[in-house]
């Protein structure tokens, strides 16, 4: 028997983290829902043609196969073998896997919107947590299973939405309690920049170079542009448009005269302002949105609005990401579905939590109350008490066997339970009990008639 | 493109269904943790010698493997094939999946358990609630993925754990409204059936015989019984047990009449008689426990008190279920913890309730409020109302786009919202706003600054 272990990558939760994790959970969920957004949660397996071909060479390889059943079914066996073969020539077959898990939930997303449109209610807006795997290489940080967590509105063009996922945002992480900007730009404006510098067939290049201005700095940059083939000119004027500074308003000013000349740059800076304007009109307090046009959100479907979360006071990537694309479900035969969508990344918004010491004590509580286990007639009377305070909701155990005193304080203070009640044969007698609090160490004696009203 | 679909046993969860499900799922939980068990997450895959060996040859068959990943590196190429070539053979072979998906909660939980022992507190009170997969064929009622929902004690034989998991059952049934039985037996009372009539190695067959009795009645139990190699002494001596009646305390007074004179026999109505004893005594409602000695649940591992759930007043299998037993980690290489845990049938506790139209009302609603969008100026007036009404917690929607109040109507209609509210360029000139009941129809104008005390 060889010692049990858990797969590469993967992780068990315990009692502590799982409070934590839920406590992050929650709280993105009851916002979702304050702004109308409703749950999906879809099945962990998806048919392998849904999956493959949607995430790149890259990402068919990263996603986790499952073998079909009955490969020991004598009948089924030579088909197998025929699909086995395929996949040592290179190719994939649904003979040895017809089922994958699901890589991202953007996908199933959109297959289940694809295959329920006719019934579903357009501007149809969506919520989903769930785990998603894949076979990346594990390193710190980096999971074969972890959470997502996403927000999507399809079937509207809507800028309204983008203000909403801004609130969003914007009260999930003030709720957290961690300071945030919230980055933005459009897609539109890139494009503009890449007509004004070296043509459109240049935006792939400028957008790889522009994404390393963080980790290389502007003379990097610069020297890669050059390479990649723009001229002096050119470079000169994308790093005037990285140079872009000041306040948001005098951010849009300087990128509509960079840019504003084109359809794409007026269209992407006119955007930006609707959504500024239109949060600088509503009340209570403002997020905190910083247009960062040098931020790109790699090569993907986003056509508009991108948004990226950076947490502040501390060294951690983004903490969340988003953006309006086009065309959701095409893929699926079901073309013209416009939207718009955030993630929320919880690994990372855990771990910036736990640096800064965010979690709220009670999260951190279970059992409220153990009932010390003194002997038979004192347990009996303890756990007819507990019941009571059960039905009053206070989380209570009873020790399950009468035992030496030290033995059951430890059981409390390993699982972190702040108070016992301590019932011996005097308090039994007396129809008292003892509430001890284990974190200051103060303890009075009481009426068991008076244990319903006290505060745990 | 071929049409998207689902694999087949797997099911997308919408809105209403999730809210549902959530319901029983935090009513569960919720009962889990006043009751002091904690919560435990294990990963979705584990490795194939955590599963394989633990559930029958069956079972083996039934857990979805994963096809180790890389199978399209030249490299691995070769040594894939000859794991292939040992699935052919009948063998199972890390070379092509080395992964699984988790077939139940209890393995994953004994192989948490064995692997951290030395840092958990017992007794260790855990629950769990996630979802498992098998590759069963897809019926009515039965899915490839699929909640359990479970919560076990270990390292603890005191019935007090019994007594609370009683309780636990109870509490959650009448919390979801659904009328119960809950069953109790011990295997041991079987066991000392077995030993009184036939000798201890006819307890399959009498456990088998006695399962079906609900399905096909005595007589044909009898005619089983007969089948299977008993004299028809000990076929009526089974009759007669088969036959206990009356309130709990005299069922507990005839099966002792009949298997009392065993050590087992002794032992099994001796722990039977203390739960009964113990929650007779508790405070409030009680719990509607049916001594039920027909009670085998199957052929597993359980070795004291087991329980079964049955719903009053519809027709449907045990909506829960679970026992004792005396080691939960040993095949693990951790002997000696015994326990006692439970399980709750989700799937079927909906179709209940669903059956019964328990579901509150609150439950399906998800939107509180529609604001409706009736131009610029207005809506922007109702965006900021709306942002108030969501600070207080109030779950609201602007509807995205200025549209005919008709297509507006249709789609709170279709959302369920119950309130919309009107603001036309009139109300906005006069500071009022209409509030629209979508339910009963009722509607009145009040002062915007009245809003937030409004009753939604």
């Amino acid at each position: 028997m060889s010692k049990p272990s858990l797969p590469q990558g993967t992780r068990d939760f315990g009692a502590t983290v799982v409070r934590k994790r839920n406590f992050i959970f929650n709280t993105i969920r009851s916002v979702f829902e304050l702004y109308g957004f409703q749950p999906l949660e879809t099945p962990a397996m998806e048919n392998m043609e849904t999956l493959m071909g949607k995430y790149g060479e890259e990402g068919d390889k990263l996603i986790f196969k499952i073998l079909n059943n009955g490969l020991d079914n004598q009948d089924k066996l030579e088909k197998t073998k025929a699909g086995f073969d395929k996949i040592m020539e290179g190719k994939n077959s649904t003979a040895i896997t017809e089922k994958a898990l699901r890589y991202d939930l953007t996908i199933p997303f959109a297959r289940y919107v694809a295959m329920n449109h006719g019934q579903l209610t357009f501007p149809f807006k969506r919520y989903q947590v769930q785990p998603v795997w894949r076979a990346d290489r594990p390193q710190r940080g980096r999971y074969r299973e972890f959470y997502q967590c996403d927000a999507d509105v399809v079937g509207s063009k809507s800028l309204i939405n983008e203000v909403e996922l801004t609130n969003i945002y914007s009260t999930v992480f003030s709720k957290l309690n961690i300071p945030v900007e919230i980055h933005l730009n459009n897609r539109k404006v890139l494009a503009a920049l890449a007509e004004v510098c070296g043509g459109t067939d240049k935006l792939v290049d400028i957008t790889i170079a522009i994404d390393k201005l963080d980790k290389i700095g502007i003379d990097k940059v610069k020297e890669e542009l050059i390479q990649r083939g723009l001229t002096e000119t050119q470079v000169n004027q994308i790093a005037a448009y990285l140079n872009i500074s000041g306040s948001n308003t005098e951010r849009l000013q300087q990128v509509n005269a960079l840019v504003g000349n084109t359809e794409n740059g007026r269209k992407g800076v006119e955007e930006l302002q609707f959504i500024v304007d239109y949060i600088a009109a509503q009340p209570g307090v403002q997020p905190n949105i910083v247009l960062d046009f040098t931020l790109a959100r790699g090569l993907n479907y986003y056509t508009g609005t991108i948004y990226e979360i950076k947490a502040l006071n501390v060294q951690m990537g983004s903490i969340g990401g988003g953006g309006r694309y086009d065309d959701l479900t095409g893929l699926f035969g079901v073309p013209n579905l416009p939207g718009v969508g955030i993630s929320f990344g919880v690994d990372r918004i855990y771990d910036v939590m736990e640096e800064l010491q965010l979690f709220p004590e009670e999260v951190q509580t279970g059992t409220q109350v153990l009932f010390f286990n003194l002997g038979e007639a004192e347990s009996k009377k303890a756990f007819e008490l507990m019941q009571q305070l059960r039905s009053n909701g206070i989380r209570c155990e009873l020790f399950h066997e009468q035992t030496k005193f030290d033995k059951q304080f430890k059981y409390a203070e390993k699982k972190n339970i702040p108070y016992a009640i301590i019932l011996g044969s005097t308090e039994l007698q007396q129809q008292t009990c003892v509430v001890r609090n284990l974190v200051s160490g103060e303890q009075t004696t009481i009426q068991q008639t008076e244990l319903l009203q006290q505060q745990f």
